[in-house]
């Protein structure tokens, strides 16, 4: 059975201005490729009602699972929850069991509830919580699609509470092999193998430092045995 | 006249993969602020001619630019300048004027020019090509999209080789105010700072470390005036 497969969207206008680089991406990459979630597609798109309607409406329709980060804190341009229920033509309100979250989290810390913080309250009906042990305020799935924050600590925290309940696939096994080579003298060999195990993946990523060169040559897949056979046949023909 | 817009196009499997943590986007992000050209999105999608085809035929029709990063190099995993030919419903083959750069490479070098390498020569009919100060192999310009290497060293110095010939309108400007308040207490007065300078952008991001938290206020726009008198407005309410 092929693995579920997942499509990510980050949303922040302050990652295409160049202002901030994104980390969330790499982190959830990682994590879904543990969880044998073949993650296909990441879009980063600004924060503006049309583009993240049309992107949730696209991905969810076409992978398993979606995930977005950024958008759902309390200032006027975190738009994100809105547009999500707009993308599946729900209501949107403060929720009882999010304002009860946050009501004690505040409380704790003495700090007013006021009409901006009840914002992160604002669920689209139907939706589940996605809980938060950093900082309360939660995320939120509809249908496929997970909701959660863009600060990394958080979106973290939120992968973290998401994952453990997705049923995945086989784990996606990688394993590199250094080859101080130029990636042209690599190609032809690497092509024949790559043609003997049309079940892995194998890539080539050239590196140059210190006046040194050649390219680490990954190979990929979920069958552990086909893996390691492949990357024998690699060292045998170049180490 | 607003400023021309673009995309981006990350292509590779091993970013996906959690393998590699690209740095490609944040670069272009800020290189095409400066320019003033507003990027409006960018998709990160797999070594896959289907996805790569897709990519180019929708957001070229939709931007001014679009910009790809990764898959030029010699070997079997590098699909890219096949997948833009298709895109574009062009031939493809080993060009005169590319094989020429490639062959004086090789010989300052003394290494062979062996079919792997000569499948860098491989450019879209009517493309011109992208100048590689680094490692020579060209990247090409189809219409308006930009074909570059996924090295970072190598897709920096192609953007510097394109940026120069591309119209831009006013760059960006973008200022930032730390508060050291919570985003709570900060979304209602920005909300109506936001709400008196429709011409700008203004995202407050928020930050928690060493047991301070608060939030960084960026104002961004291509009015420079504009941006100083709202900053100053901020300024005054908060610090």
């Amino acid at each position: 059975m092929p693995n579920p497969t997942a499509a990510m969207i980050v949303i922040g206008d302050e990652i295409l201005s160049g202002r901030t680089r994104d980390s969330n991406m790499h982190h959830l990459a990682g994590k879904l490729a543990e969880a044998g979630i073949d993650l296909m597609e990441v879009r980063v798109i600004s924060d503006d009602q049309d583009a993240i309607v049309g992107a949730v409406r696209e991905l969810s329709g076409r992978h398993d699972h979606v995930f977005t980060s950024g958008g759902i804190g309390p200032t006027h341009d975190d738009i994100t929850a809105d547009s999500i229920a707009a993308a599946f033509d729900r209501r949107i309100d403060v929720r009882d069991d999010a304002r009860a979250i946050l009501t004690a989290h505040y409380a704790r810390s003495g700090t007013e509830l006021n009409a901006a913080r009840l914002r992160m309250a604002r669920i689209p009906d139907g939706a589940e919580l996605i809980e938060n042990p950093v900082s309360a305020a939660p995320g939120f799935r509809v249908e496929n699609v997970y909701v959660m924050a863009g600060v990394p600590s958080v979106f973290h925290a939120m992968v973290g509470s998401v994952l453990p309940g997705l049923t995945g696939g086989a784990p996606l096994i990688s394993k590199t092999l250094r080859i101080d080579r130029g990636e042209g003298d690599i190609a032809a060999p690497l092509g024949t193998l790559a043609k003997a195990y049309p079940m892995l993946s194998m890539g080539s990523y050239p590196f140059q430092k210190d006046g040194r060169y050649g390219a680490h040559v990954v190979i990929r897949g979920s069958d552990a045995a086909a893996v390691d056979a492949a990357l024998a046949e690699l060292k045998a023909a170049f180490v």
